[in-house]
């Protein structure tokens, strides 16, 4: 059986990523990361959704990284953007932006991968709807690929390790069919940058997950602060 | 001023390369990890080289993922490997490879530098002494460069993070002498794979460090459990 570590981080991509590594027969570890984000609400998806999809392990690592960063996603001091059209959220490099995150995800994740033998690591990079991100890329996940290439020693063995971004250029809508067929449990799933007890429905995050279910016809289980 | 980040371990080998970046006149941020090594008695030799060579900040970040990684650099049931020649080191990937590591604490260092606004990450990596550990060598380094042009804000603005690699290619013989003539505190630096009292002098990374010392006729400040 293929073994592999799927980043997880209890938003709907993650979980449909993770979802697609099982449909395909894979044991699955699931790696999250508790790295300041102020959406801590998703570890608990995260933990549910690993559970529900029958993940051999789950590991929660913590990262005290989150003080170091300038993201809005990690400083409590700035805001995050709301109530952004599509448009407005393809310009430039988004300030939820945070240096260099997954390339520090890939990294931890190819060293567990490594020292545990799995053959590939899955990552929910998607470079359709938030094309500002430049880890989000398939050129990013390329060149990510040759440098693990060269620098660990499956990569030079030639068995490699194979960094799978299998959601990278699906859109929205796609991935919500997608999660839907393969019984994501999408009401466990946590994607608002924020942390209150309802999703707000305003953030990009929440906009682009409301566009997604809009776009195929499905209803979303979560429940909304903003319904507009 | 040039703004860096320096990957200090507290061997002799980054204590070396912070103090070549302090004599370019770069205002350095020292970056340290505690991975769960065994031998943590290097912090405190990091604290006190940071100090001494007056960096304008030490970061130390735990990582706790020494757990889950393959090495015996962070197994305490494994042995480390003593009383080897350069020869037989030189053998293949050595079992003190810790998986991808080089590669995480340079995806880090990256996200802090892209954060602060600093212009170069400084690592120690050194690919004559122990050629078998695939994150040490120039082409893993350029490959990394490359990944960070392309995956990260700065890369993609064109004014780039460089990753500096100095003493890649010197013997440890020209790093003890560098490390001597920019006034490293030698006395405080801690190379020994081991956490004991005394350096062991026995294990790789301890017969390596005493060559370079007798390679250039200097002596090694340091007290040695074995003295042969």
């Amino acid at each position: 059986m293929t073994k592999s570590v799927v980043l997880l981080s209890g938003g709907l991509d993650s979980s449909t990523v993770l979802a697609m590594a099982r449909s395909k027969g894979h044991d699955v570890i699931a790696l999250t990361f508790d790295y300041g984000q102020r959406h801590a609400r998703e570890l608990e998806s995260a933990r549910k959704v690993a559970s529900r999809l029958g993940c051999s392990d789950h590991l929660i690592i913590r990262l005290p990284i989150g003080e170091f960063l300038s993201s809005s996603l990690t400083d409590p001091n700035t805001r995050v953007p709301e109530g952004r059209t599509h448009d407005e959220m393809a310009e430039g490099v988004p300030d939820t932006y945070v240096p260099a995150r997954n390339i520090i995800f890939l990294s931890i994740a190819a060293s567990i991968a490594e020292s545990m033998g799995a053959e590939s690591v899955f990552i929910a990079a998607n470079a359709v709807d938030y094309s500002g991100y430049p880890d989000c890329t398939p050129e990013f996940i390329e060149s990510f690929q040759r440098m693990l290439d060269v620098g660990t020693k499956v990569g030079r063995g030639g068995h490699g390790l194979r960094i799978e971004a299998p959601i990278i250029k699906m859109s929205k809508g796609e991935i919500v069919r997608i999660a839907s067929q393969l019984g994501v449990p999408l009401e466990e799933t946590w994607s608002c940058y924020k942390g209150g007890e309802k999703a707000c429905g305003r953030c990009d995050s929440c906009i682009l997950r409301r566009q997604g279910f809009s776009e195929v016809g499905l209803k979303d289980p979560l429940e909304y602060e903003v319904i507009e």
